[in-house]
């Protein structure tokens, strides 16, 4: 390689007018429900084809910043930032290190959610928690779908709906990694059962400390391959 | 609506290849570098015309699941989750209960990360936050850049790149909660200093109670807003 000189940029057509269109989406000051301009107009102002406008919207379209209403045609739309993740998130064709830096991720919002847990949680939430933890029983099979219940609805009870989904689908790729290092599932003394006791009736410390005995081998995991 | 009957479901064809396709990478069970057939042939066994598989193409390309090799044309590819993210994060066209559940997401790692931090921090980045800390002074706008620079440098020291890549699109998302509601920078009695000094001398529980003083502000707000 030659100092001094940069490569030509190789991004592809509808890279450009992704570019372009978003930066005209900024700069106009788009909101959900403004209507679009139509593909034909947007081809003729970007000097591009009309097929490679179509390219570009149909990201947008995937992304969910552009819906297509029956009446109105091309709309701004509020995105779907938990949908598109999903998207994307393909444990099979992933690096182990980005799965590894998920795993990692889903550990620290479970260690994390406490504060947020005793501002939220209801009496009607506890009990349905009971009764998953009263569920937590032998076989590995199990214990993966009931260890998913259980987070699960320690997240639903967040009423964050966003981090609510955002953790469904990293407690799969959580199972992925311990299935890639060959791992059953571990936890520490602290049980479902035990976390569910404490938040009837401990304090958000005690919750605190109850998770972390929980994750423990996860986090001595982490600790060995330092 | 009439019982019984569900309606014809109104995917586009785009939609409607795109899904096909995915289910054809698993079932073959595509790995990254694995060459692509040709947009000709996957036209030809999906009988759809070339451009619609050009367009649900361009969605893979744009998710990193697919890239284009100068000698070896489409290839399967690990996808960059984070950068898709970035994508789709558009504060001004996100409806205000999802910006909010992004500020709490934010707020709940930050209460998590003490663990993975007191595992993974080095000197030398303590020696750096303890430089960014010491700048933090005067002035709303200052404060913002200094409070990302801070935040931003603790999650970097967990080691893990895509948290960090997340944590920095969280950060202004932050700041335009904030902004939304007119609200200024409020931190707890615990400064970034004081974070620093514990992060270098005391126990990760000192770390723990610290930040949660620091952000006790926003957790205030939240229960409030319950």
């Amino acid at each position: 390689m030659l100092n001094g000189i940069k490569p030509i940029a190789s991004k592809s057509m509808a890279e450009r007018v992704e570019t372009s269109l978003r930066e005209y989406f900024a700069k106009e000051n788009f909101k959900p429900g403004d209507p679009l301009p139509t593909e034909l107009e947007l081809a003729a102002s970007l000097g591009v084809s009309r097929n490679v406008v179509r390219e570009a919207l149909s990201r947008f379209k995937m992304l969910g910043i552009i819906e297509t209403k029956k009446k109105s045609g091309m709309v701004i739309s509020n995105p779907d930032i938990v949908g598109t993740f999903e998207k994307v998130l393909t444990p099979e064709i992933m690096d182990e290190a980005t799965l590894q830096d998920l795993f990692e991720l889903r550990l620290v919002l479970e260690l994390g959610i406490a504060d947020l847990l005793f501002i939220r949680k209801t009496k009607e939430d506890i009990a349905e928690l009971e009764e998953i933890a009263a569920g937590e029983v032998k076989g590995n099979n199990f214990r993966i779908n009931n260890e998913i219940a259980f987070h699960g609805k320690l997240y639903e009870m967040t009423g964050n709906e966003t981090m609510k989904r955002f953790q469904n689908l990293l407690l799969p790729v959580f199972g992925y990694v311990m299935k890639l290092e060959n791992k059953k599932y571990v936890s520490g003394k602290i049980t479902h059962k035990d976390l569910v006791r404490i938040l009837k009736k401990g304090t958000v410390q005690e919750f605190k400390d109850g998770m972390l005995s929980h994750l423990q081998p996860h986090l001595d995991r982490l600790r060995q391959t330092k």
